[in-house]
């Protein structure tokens, strides 16, 4: 058995009768029953996750994973393939948009260069898990082997082993890699049987012909590799996926199997959870979304994994940023959750609402 | 001339220019251009509020204002009217959802009594602005003087120059008073023109028959204070407004006119914003929206003033709680603005998407 066949099975349901204690001590809290809304299933959610009576998300993580991709051949992104290894040493350097959020928020940030087509120096700070120069060209060939895909999971699954190691109590996978919202909307597309038009957006910030040209890459792609019945997650992302994206499938397995909180980024985090849940649907139940996409097809993709986004700032950058800034209302729902005076405490009279609970 | 028209018309218009020269600078960041979303214009308008080439919001409070309703005596709140004054001992205490979540955020918490039916004892922290025990029973009479209505504008106002004087960067005004979604819910019909039933919520927790009834009591008291044509916004605050409602506006038209970006919670602020922009409509200007309210008028109230909150979170408790969530989101946009790197101090390859901007 396989690292992802052990990890998966592995994956244990999150404590219900935690849940259910969680539950009503948040309604002995100085509030109406109720009031702090998904907060408090968030709340509960995570003490059920941990299995503490007091669960903690002090101790955070995003992990960068960064990837080349062979459909950026095709001029599928308006940035050239040179911006992934940039953004690389940015983000090593402290100076990008997720550093900027994880200090704020208090979190640690972890580069892992998956296959990005550069050689970076010894002692970069960079975690290499390297698995090639990049995938290949999905529209001509296959993204990568099947061994490959599989490799590119393992290496998310030990990311999250480490982190579970190291002791960080929440943590969100991320992607930078350039043209990877063309590899995310074929993952998306055949994991659901949806046509690319529904999916296929802008990314980093295409023309009205750049998303035409993108659009019908990825059709005829989808048409060229998936001819008939529907594929298993791990031939889905050898066929379309990136190395990234397989990461973050198997980072949010990994952490189901040890228990920790995953929240899910935007829209190609999203399509990594979507091979995630495929492999293992227990993983869902340690998931946390965060905002809305403005990449077109987020939304959509949301929709078909039951998920709601709760917040939308229209962002679409990656890099984990959106999950950043939803790790500080769930460590909002937990201090909440730990920190606040009860009815008794507190001495406030109750209500007929809460007598009702 | 009194102090709120005074106030009003010393509002000056956010710096146009810096807002210009900040969203160029939005555009060098090493990210896709717009690709931060509303997080861009967030940051663009703090610096033209703050008229600032580099904004900051270090330093934030809260001011929760405390105060009683005669329409508690109808049973419009599942919650007795001492939870009033016990709510305030516990905002002093560090108890409450307010309390945590500036712990969390780094906001300075104030509580003002602007007309709790308590005698709060010397030294208790509470900044008195009381202006009488509570408001009189809006569904008999009118809920205070015309007098009693310009003074808790007022008390606002001054609440904002206290916080400019002491150097904050932003705020937030929120309310605690049992009852006062139905004083709110009054407001907001009164001032837009819309029936009872469109707006008023469960509040607090109310069941069906609680709802049935507090939509009728705001109906008949409608019809009974404004039979006719529009009011002004402080005849309608006077009769069936709150000193709450009053005072959250004053202070978001005491900020404006001190330059100080106003963070507004849910609906019985959002409510004491409806004033405040008929009083002054430029203070829109300064405002910024957070989350989407579970108490049913709040929806229909931002679409009345044109706003959208990005966050929906399903609470529904006041406090100022969803406007601290917000305030994270504006410190991460400023934080965003001012150290991520430029495509050239990064040294990162434009793209065709940026060249075009």
């Amino acid at each position: 058995m396989g690292l992802i066949e052990r990890t998966v099975s592995s994956i244990a349901a999150p404590d219900s009768a935690a849940y259910e204690r969680a539950r009503g001590r948040c309604d002995s809290l100085i509030k109406p029953p109720g009031s702090l809304g998904i907060l408090e299933e968030i709340a509960a959610r995570t003490a059920a996750i941990s299995g503490r009576e007091r669960p903690e998300v002090k101790k955070k993580a995003v992990v960068v994973f960064a990837s080349d991709h062979g459909i950026a051949d095709e001029g599928v992104s308006p940035f050239p393939r040179d911006v992934t290894w940039q953004m690389v040493r940015n983000f090593l350097d402290g100076g990008a948009a997720v550093n900027v959020l994880a200090r704020q928020v208090g979190a640690d940030v972890f580069v892992v260069d998956m296959g990005v087509d550069f050689d970076f120096p010894n002692g970069s700070g960079v975690v290499s898990k390297k698995i090639s120069k990049g995938t290949r060209n999905f529209s001509r060939t296959d993204a990568m082997t099947q061994s490959q895909a599989v490799r590119s999971i393992e290496a998310g699954i030990e990311t999250a082993f480490d982190l579970a190691e190291k002791g960080y109590q929440i943590a969100a996978p991320g992607d930078m890699g350039i043209a990877n919202t063309a590899s995310a909307s074929a993952v998306v597309c055949a994991r659901f049987g949806v046509p690319a038009e529904q999916i296929v957006g802008r990314g980093a910030g295409l023309d009205s012909d750049g998303l035409i040209k993108k659009t019908g890459i990825v059709k005829n792609a989808l048409k060229k590799h998936f001819p008939r019945k529907a594929a298993s997650a791990i031939e889905i992302l050898g066929k379309v996926g990136g190395y990234e994206i397989g990461a973050i499938a198997g980072m949010a397995i990994g952490l189901a199997a040890r228990r920790v909180p995953v929240v899910v980024d935007g829209f190609t985090a999203t399509a990594g959870i979507c091979l995630a849940t495929a492999i293992a649907p227990a993983v869902s139940r340690y998931l946390f979304f965060s905002h809305q996409s403005a990449e077109k097809g987020h939304s959509k993709t949301l929709e078909f994994l039951r998920a709601r986004a709760p917040m939308d700032f229209g962002m679409r950058l990656g890099e984990a940023t959106g999950a950043l800034l939803m790790m500080t209302v769930i460590e909002a729902a937990v201090n909440l959750f730990n920190e606040m005076a009860t009815f008794e405490s507190g001495m406030v009279s109750g209500g007929k609402a809460r007598e009702k609970t």
